[in-house]
């Protein structure tokens, strides 16, 4: 890839990406730090109510819920279900397995899991989309539905142009029917987007559809033991440190 | 309603829009004025093509083929169609009756059917919306399709948290589906969406679905000879000379 866009080199800065229009990015992890957040705020809660919990162990846990409950949906095992239903079940069994089911409110347990509405982005994520946006339409590409997303927006004041993903689509991430969607909605042909992830099956998925692919590290995504994504690989058409870093290798 | 409003009075200032979490805005002409940005650029096309018409007459008559091609779809002679595809069929037609076909180049031509990505926002549109987004979710709730939604909001700097509107819903307004919809995506319930519009149609079929309803005037979107909606009825909550007026009375 390195070597297919030295090749195209011309006096332009970056002939690779001429054509790119839109920018959408993978949000869990790629744009806000999930793990810190949830972990603060189920940690809170427990203070408040005594509980005793390894609020690490459950935002960890509760995370891991996530690809499985999405491929109840893949298969058709379930309907189609927005994220917040599927995180509320995945919660459900969670306060049955840490011993708490019975010690929160049915209010508490909704407001907690609405801590997924209330993630902090990454320290260059505003910074880098607000550079970026002067320069193409951003949106994210996720699998939280459009309620999620615009909370998680007004929360972070990130500076979206319009929000796309699985919601609209009907389908999961990685289902191609979301990456699709994405040129779809924008009026714009496949390699005129750009997706934006950490996570290099997301691009992969989203390179077989067509799109183009920016990779960026958030090494501290899992945790000091976390295994995160920190080569690209051949879906990557490039890589970057962070959304700032992006932004000067795509000239924004 | 206004005596209604009345006996509801308590110590707050506004007991009676004290659920409302999102405002849902009618996008041309409530919130930007399509006539004079349009007559603009068609002008500006004539000029530079040495193209002899009235580009007034040629923005009202693209204006009034709307509501025809829109129930075109509303009736199933259509499948469901992105607006922009239903400018493009009316402009086809429009440049025949108005002796111009074959005068423009196809990328001449799908250049002109653009024209309605950028239309200018009304001078209080900006300042009001950035008002009121500090107090509630807003989101434009508009017959335009996604990609034509977002080129407005970069081209108006209108600061939007999310879009939502037609194309997600498949239905045009005033379809009941469109206004269920933006309850659904954002996950609130019908009275906690307030519907925003310069036209007592839309408020009334908003209204009729269970939404709250804003009225604000418009008096120019038609031009000086218009016939423009200027005083609420029945199915108005609350009536505003503005946005920034919208935003006095509620609050924000």
């Amino acid at each position: 890839m390195v070597a297919l866009a030295q090749s195209q080199q011309t006096s332009q800065a970056h002939p690779d990406f001429s054509r790119v229009k839109a920018l959408v990015f993978d949000t869990f992890g790629t744009v806000v730090d999930w793990r810190t957040s949830v972990t603060q705020q189920v940690q809170e809660l427990a203070t408040r109510k005594g509980l005793k919990i390894d609020a690490v162990k459950f935002a960890d846990t509760w995370r891991s819920g996530y690809q499985p409950a999405m491929s109840r949906v893949r298969t058709g095992e379930l309907p189609w279900t927005k994220l917040d239903r599927l995180h509320r079940m995945i919660l459900d069994k969670l306060l049955v397995d840490f011993g708490i089911a019975g010690r929160l409110s049915e209010s508490e347990v909704d407001a907690l899991n609405h801590v997924w509405h209330r993630l902090r982005p990454w320290p260059d994520s505003v910074s880098g989309l607000t550079r970026l946006k002067k320069k193409f339409i951003i949106a994210p590409l996720s699998n939280g539905n459009i309620s999620l997303m615009t909370d998680l927006a007004k929360f972070g004041g990130l500076p979206w142009d319009c929000i796309l993903g699985a919601e609209l689509a009907r389908h999961y991430k990685p289902d191609r029917e979301v990456y699709q969607s994405a040129a779809d909605f924008l009026d714009l042909k496949l390699d005129e987007v750009m997706m934006v992830a950490a996570h290099l099956g997301d691009l992969g998925a989203a390179k077989g559809v067509g799109l183009r692919t920016a990779f960026v590290t958030r090494p501290m995504e899992f945790g000091p033991d976390g295994k995160p994504d920190l080569q690209p690989n051949a879906s990557v058409d490039i890589a970057a440190r962070d959304f700032n870093d992006l932004a000067i290798k795509l000239g924004a």
